[in-house]
């Protein structure tokens, strides 16, 4: 297998979820530019990130929506499912929780961690919930390799690090700070704070932009 | 003032968060490599970013915390402020609600939009909720031009498409599929599910690549 960009696995991510809803509304074929239309994207790219699985088209029908969204799950699945820790149990804590509850059976989030004593030892949307002091104890024992961070930004990094120390090597970090990860653990930033003040800005920008055209 | 790119704003609201947290702290002077260390980039980025400011530090005690938080917020901040319109006040909707409340004057959620008749005229973290049906209505009176979409993925292009109409000229979309907006307006995709795919996918390579090396 090839080595394969974080653009290219998250478009495959993307497509399976697009194919998936087709074929719930009846569509059995699909060919590449109706997908890459659906993905934001060109055809030529659809073609090029379905070769990372070695899978083929036909040019007539195009690809069979099961089997392509079989194949990119056999790629981006592991064959007896990933366990996901989310750490930080407040409000976007718990919306994350909900939104993945039951979503991916081969990706689930099945443990979660609080400091907070109302939320310890109790299950929230299907997760028992632990205190943050039992962390790498629990990380360790369950083989948890992927993990979600809601904690505030200071104590996103000191988390992290007892994660990644404990066998952590994916972290999708919603704290509004960037994290260090050591070189073989992955970690993606989600800072809404950024992405909301970056759209106000263009949004006042192009506003300003038309106001002066006329 | 020249054009500015995407990722410069994204990393001047960074620098700001990192400015404020430190002037809590305490500190009032900062050099650019103590800041770039911080944000996770190189001291002649954090020089070039603060530069399409016009702000320059001095070589003895590097930049005037406050000063230059202050800098950053006149550039990002609309002088008057701007109002967000939320639309889906799902679980996720709630949690990004009651993430923002009170966390920046001048970029403050100010109304939400849902169809459960639960939710409709209720006040949720301090905005208040209208039915989907007055969207047009109240985004132009309101003057709304920054919108938060946390609806299901089907009606999420409908829905921009008629916030759009309405006047909105920036939309963060947390619904997963990638939205198509006209030229002029701004949009960004947050998709927790390709974030976590893709996450998932690279902590299991690594670990994979670790077992191989053995």
């Amino acid at each position: 297998m090839p080595k394969v960009s974080q653009k290219t696995v998250g478009r495959l991510s993307l497509y399976r979820r697009l194919l998936n809803r087709m074929f719930a509304d009846g569509a059995r074929n699909v060919y590449s530019h109706d997908l890459a239309r659906m993905a934001g994207g060109t055809a030529a790219q659809v073609r090029r990130d379905l070769m990372t699985l070695g899978h083929t088209g036909s040019p007539k029908r195009g690809y069979d929506v099961k089997e392509l969204s079989d194949h990119i799950g056999a790629f981006l699945d592991a064959p007896d499912g990933q366990g996901v820790a989310l750490i930080g149990v407040g409000n976007l804590g718990r919306a994350i929780l909900s939104y993945f509850a039951g979503r991916r059976p081969k990706l689930a989030i099945t443990v979660a961690f609080d400091n907070d004593p109302a939320k310890v030892n109790r299950v929230i949307h299907g997760c028992r919930c632990h205190p943050i002091s039992e962390l790498s104890r629990v990380v360790r024992e369950q083989n948890v390799r992927v993990a979600i961070l809601t904690v505030p930004a200071r104590e996103a990094q000191s988390i992290s690090d007892e994660l990644v120390e404990a066998g952590v090597r994916g972290v999708l970090n919603f704290a509004p700070v960037p994290l260090r990860v050591p070189p073989g653990t992955y970690s993606e930033d989600i800072d809404m704070t950024m992405s909301l003040e970056t759209v106000a800005y263009f949004a006042r920008k192009g506003t300003v932009e038309r106001e002066t055209e006329k």
